[in-house]
């Protein structure tokens, strides 16, 4: 299997390189274009669920069961659903370097970027079929346009995958390929027809699409383990086995994870620019003409913009040195790695609630003990990609971290460093709530004061990091 | 010089590959990031400019005038500058492997990320000097940062390019370094003083940085014509020349331009999934239930949609072949197609222009001519890439484009497509708004169709690129 950082050896070379190679590399640019918008179009969708309004009379507690819900489940369902037409992308076997395949590979393409408006549909009108069918339809269309790749592919042999072109079974391959494509497509196909009779079961197949290979892999597991029989794929199948420890390209599930964390960090700046600029008639009235004063009414949101940049900036710096020392990725340190940035790609909305409710009572405690839970996910799912890692650790990681490596222990302080101090907020809010009314009466400007605390501590954690290492 | 490729080549080798690479493999990836993190924030400033409200009621080109210049500005300032920060980046010269040096680049990173932040205070309040002020101060502190990288890596040779390390006259290129590095920062001290004297004199000295070092280029040049002598640098000194043929790494002008259009391409999706899920009690009240009632009133924007898709798809395909048959990029080159990006980023608006104004008369028409400018110049730079590339042709261009080569007319045809199609139908709009009161007063509807003709050429021009190659 040619990995990304292998294909980028070859251009730019001068005369040579483009005769041999321009189909890799043509093909090298269209995935790097993909793998961009993938992983946009995955964190994006959390902008509608930080853009909705709350109330600040009603409780955070309610307000976010009754609104966000559906948008939540919209954006985690973008996001699994996403990550997993990236891991099982076609493009794997494939050298896209005609036109045609070009504008086939676009329309697929297309019609991912489309997949978030049909959650959206679904969301909101739960008991419409309408949803449910395009996104089927999608699905099946895409199912269609890979197959139309695949076999016009094996027909023209040049344009696959080095591996495939001096394999002898051929045939073979395109079989389990295909097999491998039109899986989720036929699910979707039973999952439309039985919209029409029972749409609670579509649901249910539609989630068990998302976990399919993983559900099939187990299920295979199980069987062999029953049966005591062990049906063993020829070694050098490694496409798509959904094996747990199947090798996963190193490079590019970082820059997957690097486009993520990019978008996380940008987001934030974008609300800044949009809803924080005063209207020039509203600093005239009410501040006097005095452009100073009208901004330090937003100076709870630059502290939280800072706040949220440190944060985003050093999960990413955690996660850069985790992936430094890890010399292996297997598919199962993939999904980890996907849950975490489903978390990561939920700052945003963090970062939306700790501002929304500067001076409140309980709302402002509610919204930092789910910007806490937020980032303890998020560095939980970092920590365990280093404890699988461990299990296999001859082969997954580097010497220095191994047990009784040098750097072990300052790994596993990184890599708990956020989910502990996460842990420790949320059970400080804890404490603080049931003295929320009391305090009320006392110092009812408290709370506002805390923030700052809290969001002190992302600045105060830079030292600690720089002394780990 | 080394290329991200080469970098690139070395991870996940295995058990040796950490201990000698791990230095340039941290830095990659903390480029890496910072690449994607700059394309973001460059393209996605586009948002506030189309997320502006147009009335239906008054003449567009007054409403264009009077709301959006100023966001337009903002748009294209911060795309400049945020370029210009792309290009001259320190990260050229220095590895920054240290925790220190990671946390000082992130550091800048936020800084950059908060200068559209400034430019938007300049744009609503352009007699106010706080926004000069803070732009200079986020100007200086990174030019002091920058500095602090500089000094400290040269003090610690082993972090420094290869390049740099094997040269013997260190110490004059920490000066020129240095030099280049702090010009900039200089000149926004300059401007931040001159505010308090004479604001307008410092919006000429913020426009001359970002174009400073072509200035200060040809000035030099204009020099040694004068005086008729030739001052030569030594020839390795290639970095910070900003010499119009200064090679650029064609790697990471592909990378950013990918970003920029994956970003384009998300950016319409978003708005679809926020603004056209209906409400379920409306669907309700208006349509007595029935959702496909209720979204064929979207249809228009659905076909707006995937032609801005495809218009985005289509600009990337010519922008890859261009690249696909370039072999050596320079900066004149990077010049141009950051103005042809900056006018790709300006895409989202011309989608919510054309879908704004359906039925309506005079609106609708000039909506459609926005939109054929900014695609006119998005294809007419690309065109103009490849014409510079014709200049050097034996340097630049693979043998297949240059003058005589099989492809060379099929890529004039290419790249030609888009500008003659966009120029063709402004000129028709133009000769359609003189009728538009004889057309309004025969048949009023006659608008809306001409919107889906000029969709419809977006995907007519599929099989005529196919036919092409």
């Amino acid at each position: 299997k040619m990995t990304p950082a292998e294909v980028a050896v070859n251009p730019a070379g001068g005369e040579m390189s483009l005769l041999g190679h321009s189909g890799t590399q043509s093909s090298h640019r269209l995935l790097a274009y993909s793998d961009a918008l993938i992983s946009i179009i995955a964190t994006v969708m959390i902008l509608p669920v930080a853009h909705t309004k709350m109330e600040n009379n009603e409780e955070l507690r309610e307000s976010v069961q009754l609104l966000l819900t559906t948008k939540i489940a919209v954006y985690l369902m973008t996001f699994l659903i996403v990550t997993v037409a990236w891991a099982a992308h076609i493009r794997w076997v494939i050298i896209i370097s005609s036109i045609l395949l070009s504008v086939l590979f676009q329309a697929c393409m297309m019609l991912i970027t489309f997949l978030p408006y049909t959650f959206s549909l679904m969301a909101t009108f739960p008991e419409h079929i309408l949803g449910i069918l395009l996104f089927c339809g999608c699905v099946m269309v895409m199912g269609v346009i890979q197959s139309v790749i695949v076999l016009y592919a094996f027909s023209r042999p040049f344009l696959l995958n080095e591996q495939i072109q001096i394999s002898e079974n051929q045939t073979y391959y395109k079989h389990h390929i295909l097999k491998v494509i039109m899986r989720v497509p036929i699910m979707c196909f039973f999952a439309s027809i039985f919209s029409f009779i029972f749409f609670q079961l579509s649901y249910v197949l539609l989630a068990i699409v998302i976990f399919l290979p993983y559900i099939s892999r187990s299920l295979k597991w199980c069987r062999n383990k029953a049966i005591g029989q062990v049906e063993e794929t020829p070694d050098s199948m490694l496409f798509y086995t959904y094996l747990p420890n199947e090798p996963l390209s190193k490079d590019r599930v970082e820059a997957f994870s690097d486009g993520v964390y990019a978008i996380v960090a940008t987001l934030l700046i974008l609300d800044i620019c949009e809803d924080n600029v005063p209207d020039p008639t509203v600093v005239q009235k009410q501040f006097g003409g005095s452009l100073i004063a009208a901004l330090q009414v937003y100076g709870p949101e630059y502290l939280a913009y800072f706040g949220s940049f440190a944060t985003v900036g050093l999960l990413w710096f955690v996660h850069h040195s985790l992936f430094l020392h890890v010399t292996k990725t297997t598919r199962f340190m993939g999904l980890l790695n996907t849950f975490s940035l489903a978390f990561v790609g939920g700052l945003p909305l963090a970062y939306q609630l700790t501002h929304e409710f500067p001076h409140n009572s309980r709302n402002e405690l509610e919204a930092i003990q789910i910007s806490c839970v937020i980032i303890f996910f998020a560095g939980i799912f970092q920590l365990a990609i280093w404890v699988v890692a461990l299990y296999n650790e001859q082969e997954s990681l580097h010497p220095y971290v191994r047990y009784g490596g040098r750097e072990h222990i300052f790994m596993l302080a990184k890599l708990s460093l956020y989910p502990c101090v996460a842990l420790g907020t949320f059970f400080l809010t804890c404490i603080l709530s049931k003295f929320t009314l009391l305090r009320l009466v006392f110092c009812p400007d408290r709370p506002d004061h805390r923030v700052i605390v809290e969001e002190g501590d992302d600045e105060t954690r830079v030292p600690f990091n720089a002394l780990v290492t």
